[in-house]
């Protein structure tokens, strides 16, 4: 199975999701329920754009001693710098034909079986992140992913991934704009460096921060403890109107991105943008909508066949500019159109 | 009842003006009367894209202190830094649906319901300048918007608008072009520093000029002793190719902002751009064209839900940017595409 | 009569030119013979969308003193600093309606009704440069422009013209390159400054170059002992590829603009462009398409009515912009999008 | 016969080449087999698009000394800067009217005809490589190009070049990524800085690397001792994202261009883009598509006539910038858009 047959199998089965041949957002702007980004919905398009106007320098003259794409990370080593990102409420944005723990035991399966890993969601309704804390407990390979609840519910979602095995956990702090979060009693949302300490300790196990798009973010993520950040807007979901997160990585990247691990998300869908991403400073990439398309269309097949799809890119990519490893890839191997 | 329900009942309803889903200037281009700007009617449309091209720093690493939306000037505490635009001959641009007072006293309503203020308008015809007055003095709520007449004419306008219990007025100085003004005996137009002067000595309450779109006009408007300008280039309405607003706030707000108070209008459509312009240095915007829209369709009751969408849209911005008041909204929370 | 009038009579009965709302080159591209520019067609649309890029800067924080659009050169009084292009072949390039000598004859009738002159033109056919001179005898408001022939003939047309009354005559020399002029024997085409410097020293009257568009081709020009240039690309007609004239306008005003006079043509279509060409830089500007379709139009009242628009739409940036004279128009009233 | 008649007669009866109007990649984005570039398919399009974003720059104050196109390089006297590109499998790409061996000697003797040389291709198939070395033979103006092969083989072709007369050899280093070339056992592809000296010593005559893309591969192949290097990025066919190369001729140019000869191909059509090249710093340049087309339409005498056509527009840009030979190109006569 090539990804391309898992998406065309997946179109019609997706609820609000059309898989288009090009995951850019234009298909879907503006549509929540369902996988699009918010308000004027320009912030995936953006993402995805952003990601064009990065050029690759070509340069085939080196040595020819093959390509390695692995990467030690989360205490492992996998076979590339891609993770399935978080995704919750999959019945709500992409229809029935899964629900929340048959997409997420699917996801890691799939992960598994292509040597990398996913992030798991979490949500209102419990069953969400119980789902993902399952799928790490039979996978081994997933990075349960804790909305920014008040203090008591963000301790016992801790304890929970931890007694499921966890070895790193996420964070996506940028969720606290999110509805129901704020509609919470004791309330949920944004917090203190103070606040972020206090959890990060707790946690004991490395901690990654997602959704940081500043450099002041990035430092506040550093002064709590985090072990990294995820550059990530949240794919345009929860506030229009952002930068995309090609542009703010490489800043980002020049202020931590020696002192902590720096992954980024944000309409990355080839292994050509995975080397950018590379290049402009940081460890890892998560990817979204692809890797939920290609779920849809050919299960934990259809994730593998996506995952070695980028992992040719990656290597082309590569090959092409005289990286052997991933730690040759620098800023020198891109230029800006 | 939404800002999206009135315009829907606007539609059909406002003479030239087609009330269109996204008023960016497109659909009414060179429509005068009518709504449109001047000539090649870019100049609205380069108003409304400016505003687009400035992108928000999401940053939730903050503490959860609530959100303040509110600002205190004209001598008086609005509920969010939004007031409405004068806008003069009603019957003349949006049909025969309102008469000047009735469009004038709704829309003080609605700005009074929503715990905001209107400009109000003038014109050739006196009741354009009275309507505005009656208004004011029943709501209470209303800042009188003087043409550049001639030195007699402005005076007794001024003492009129004082009478009904103006507590701040405004000029509109940009307005020196219009046909009818230039028509005038004695004639009407352009004025002096001095002029200004003297008008603003003579009116001894707050004085705001509207209509300066460069460093050097708004040095000459503090030098008349204006309390504030409006950065504003009348919608595109008096002059074609001007540049937008928000491309010339920047250095208008590095110039004078510490020692004057900068309004600013020009394509200015939902909070998101609310915060944009404060961001550049305004202290607070006037919005005109969805204003009358949601008039149209949802008389006060409109006119509230367009300023409550408004404040629900610049809190979620300062939230997700880490503002808990308007006065922690500076150029550090925004970035330019 | 107006231009819009004039415009929609000459629709129809201009040969290769449609009249076009907008000229700005989209609807000829590449139409040689006709009104078109060559190869890409692209130089005529870039003329013209320089200018578009170009905005004002409204301030009408001034004293009310009136507007004077007049200007002195070529040793006369003007009513605004504008001048119809030169043009010949207009059987070839503009259908059949007027032969050289009528088409010549009502262009220099309704720039004497406008209080302006026209340029008139040369060619292969010696009626070309023979009607021009007809009409400045007649009219005395006509500039002959002489082709870059071999000497004697360049001589011969220099006597030619003084001897109608020529004031003033110009040499375009970007013409160098049309296939008629390289097939001559002896040959024609470009000149050293040592050559131009014999013609404008026969001469004996102000001499200007008409085609320079760069820095070095106007110090050679002055070097040459030139009265003035014009900034011109030919509208594109005589090289592909080539700049926009409102793009090289700046620096070769800097370089030269204090010691000999600099007009400039190439997409002025209206009273914002001429301007926007002043503030750049050059003291008059030359209008050529727009103009010919005031002519076929509406005779020599299209051509005054062009010129009528022109002159109120100058007056009116004027205004809005805080210039009373021409001389108050400098760089400080435009910006750049 | 004309380029353009040449192309009308190509339309339909090139197998996945449309022939179109102009060559700009838009037609045949992603097509392999086929003339298309890799992936997005938008290196081409960059390519051509890149040529377009730069300007001549008109000046004609210059004495009319006539104009000489002429080259020397690779030993001999060419008379345009422009060589063929070698293309390769043309059955595959382009259909069955030519084999490779016709295609090869058409493709020569036309270049003969024009004064000019074609480069030869290489491939999987023996008889690609040995085609190109007949054409060499018989014409006595070609340039043998051999892929990275592993080194025994390389050292045979050359051998095998050298024995049918060539006096200059290229190596299309980029082509190392082709899947026939990893495939092969020993191993094919990129190549070290020492492995490219034991060639270039081994062949003992002008050895050019086609398929540089930076300043840092320039260095290289000046190291491994090329006597130049052809800037390409393959047409965009080895790899996608790359910038255009008219975007990286200019620093590659300031970095090598004094110490070995500079070729550049990709989206040069006409011969203003072959003087812009010359201009940013290229000896010559390559073409390919076109002179393709020129051949399945028109055989010898459309490869000759589309040469003719890049003189003359090459000599019209040449005179109308005042350069009487190729050596006073510099980049003083183009500016950018």
């Amino acid at each position: 199975m090539t990804y391309e047959e898992a998406r065309q199998l997946a179109r019609g089965n997706m609820g609000h999701c059309h898989a288009c041949p090009v995951c850019d957002g234009r298909g879907c702007k503006n549509t929540i329920p369902g996988p699009g980004s918010k308000g004027t919905g320009t912030v995936a398009t953006r993402n995805f754009d952003a990601w064009q106007s990065i050029y690759l320098n070509l340069d085939t003259i080196a040595p020819d001693k093959g390509i390695d794409t692995s990467i030690e990370i989360f205490g492992e080593k996998f076979d590339l710098p891609v993770f399935a990102a978080p995704i919750g409420a999959v019945t709500n944005h992409y229809g029935t034909k899964y629900n929340e723990y048959e997409y997420t035991e699917i996801m890691t399966r799939g992960c598994r079986q292509a040597g990398i890993a996913a992030f798991t969601g979490d949500g209102l309704n419990e069953m969400f992140f119980e789902a993902g804390c399952a799928a790490l407990e039979k996978s081994g390979c997933a990075i349960p992913t804790v909305k920014p609840w008040h203090k008591d519910l963000v301790f016992k979602k801790i304890d929970y991934a931890k007694a499921r095995g966890a070895k790193a956990i996420a964070m996506d702090i940028d969720a606290s704009g999110l509805p129901f979060l704020k509609a919470m009693t004791p309330p949920s949302g944004s917090k203190s460096v103070e606040e972020l300490r206090e959890f990060i300790e707790y946690a004991a196990i490395p901690f990654y921060i997602k959704g940081v798009m500043t450099v002041k973010g990035a430092l506040k993520a550093l002064e709590a403890g985090a072990a990294g950040i995820i550059v990530s807007n949240h794919g345009g979901r929860v506030l229009d109107h952002t930068p995309a997160t090609a542009a703010v990585l490489p800043a980002i990247a020049d202020a931590v991105g020696s002192r902590m691990q720096i992954l980024v998300d944000g309409g990355i869908r080839t292994g050509h943008d995975v080397f950018k991403a590379l290049a402009l400073g940081a460890d890892a990439v998560l990817i979204g909508r692809p890797f939920v398309v290609a779920l849809y269309g050919g299960a934990e097949d259809g994730v593998a066949a996506y995952a070695r799809k980028l992992k040719a890119e990656l290597a082309d990519c590569m090959a092409m500019t005289g990286c052997a490893s991933l730690s040759d890839i620098d800023r020198s191997v891109i230029c800006h159109g």
